[in-house]
């Protein structure tokens, strides 16, 4: 995948709010986040991501259904059995919308703490020049 | 904030299973990712946070509630408003959680790529080796 397709999806994901709507919501269940943490080791089968999890494969099934609606796992069958793979695309989308907001924040308490640090500086000179009172007089 | 402070809060968001929940059942609304914006470019009342959008004080109080629940905002009594802002170590916390996964898959699908190439050009430089059928002979 060419950068300029990986940026055209990016935006495409980022520009469509039920997207991220839905995106979030699937990370928001444990399950579904413990699914993409094995996903994360690599492909697996539907019944490979609900061993560890207790729960029935009909669950299952309905926990990966909403992971591929919300563009974080691919599906594909293979043979009988429908292998899963992470979309790091729509991990990304994610992260990004995240990235945004914080270094924004981040920018504004760094200007903040400059413009507080350069204030005590400013203090402190002013009163090493400063005249004492008993010059005043 | 030092980083060693930073990270400290970060492990700690990181390893509560029920903080990821609510940040990203927090994240998986349109509103409250809208009034998280506005606090991107700074510090705002519940009231100014509701006013773009079309709902209720009372609904804007309760989304403002969940997203202080989920560590992603803060607020702070001033006088007679509430002030709200980002906390950007909870947005860092979930970047986190999705850059770990992407970086995995990412590593990998690098790795395929390469072995895939390398397989390429040996069979290629293979092929000017062999010996042709009519050599063989």
């Amino acid at each position: 995948m060419t950068i300029d397709a990986d940026r055209g999806i990016l935006k495409h994901v980022l520009n469509d709010v039920a997207d991220l709507d839905r995106v979030f919501h699937a990370l928001a269940d444990p399950g579904r986040r413990q699914m993409l943490e094995r996903l994360g080791r690599g492909p697996a089968s539907v019944s490979e991501l609900g061993r560890p999890l207790s729960m029935s494969l009909a669950a299952v099934v309905q926990h990966v259904q909403i992971l591929e609606a919300s563009g974080l796992v691919r599906t594909q069958k293979v043979g009988r059995t429908r292998a899963c793979s992470l979309e790091p695309v729509t991990l990304r989308s994610a992260e990004h919308w995240l990235s945004e907001r914080r270094t924004l924040v981040e920018r504004r308490l760094d200007k903040l703490g400059e413009y507080l640090a350069e204030t005590a500086d400013r203090a402190a000179s002013d009163d090493d020049h400063a005249p004492t009172q008993k010059e005043n007089r």
